[in-house]
């Protein structure tokens, strides 16, 4: 499939959506998922315009867990959760919603189940301050 | 917590346990799921000792999704499947079973529900033959 340039990542990528930014270096950038599943819920994305890890270059691979290994480490340490997931989905049929390649990083916590993926905004005050603290723990 | 030698990817890492391999570099292992999830369902380990990634060293990290990546390409080839799920586990609350680092490389296929994880042995002559597969396509 061909790349939409329409979708709500790229759209973050110009500047035409906001976002809650963590971090953003010259091939990645990481926000805050709006619609966690869990407290703490990050996602890292390439720069470069791709749907699939399987077109996209292995440089632009590289860098994007980078930042995620990078987005973890601030994770556990701002949110002291019990442990963490990294998510990664291809294709619609693997759940993929958003049809730029993007990681997830979802803390988890002793007795919270996850939400289901995609499927509710979350509390923006909240998240905003979710935010904050792992931009401090970087 | 402290790396425990004892898991079973340490005991494959050393030869103690047999796995269908499917590609080895100086960083990294990858081998099939023998409690698959699904047809094609891959393994990628760092052969440095870390329960998680937040213990792994950046450079086993990248090492770690370089090898992931091309397993992936691999695995869309040979397995011809509609979409793939990469999952990386951090931590017992998250779902990590074996306490050493590991991505999954999980094919999806149309009306395929995912098997259970870590939950049941798979069929050996058939993951035998799909690491067959992968390993001609890489």
């Amino acid at each position: 499939m061909s790349y939409d340039a329409s979708n709500p990542f790229a759209k973050i990528l110009r500047g035409e959506l906001p976002c809650f930014k963590l971090f953003e270096d010259e091939q990645t950038l990481s926000f805050m998922d709006i619609m966690p599943q869990a407290d703490g819920h990050c996602l890292i994305i390439p720069k470069e315009p791709a749907e699939t890890i399987l077109q996209l270059s292995e440089a632009s691979m590289v860098a994007c867990i980078r930042t995620t290994h990078r987005i973890a480490h601030a994770v556990q340490k701002a949110m002291n959760c019990g442990g963490i997931q990294l998510i990664q989905f291809n294709g619609a049929i693997a759940g993929q919603t958003v049809h730029h390649v993007h990681f997830h990083v979802i803390p988890r916590y002793e007795k919270t189940p996850l939400a289901i993926h995609a499927a509710q905004l979350g509390d923006m005050d909240k998240i905003k301050r979710q935010a904050e603290a792992i931009v401090a723990a970087l």
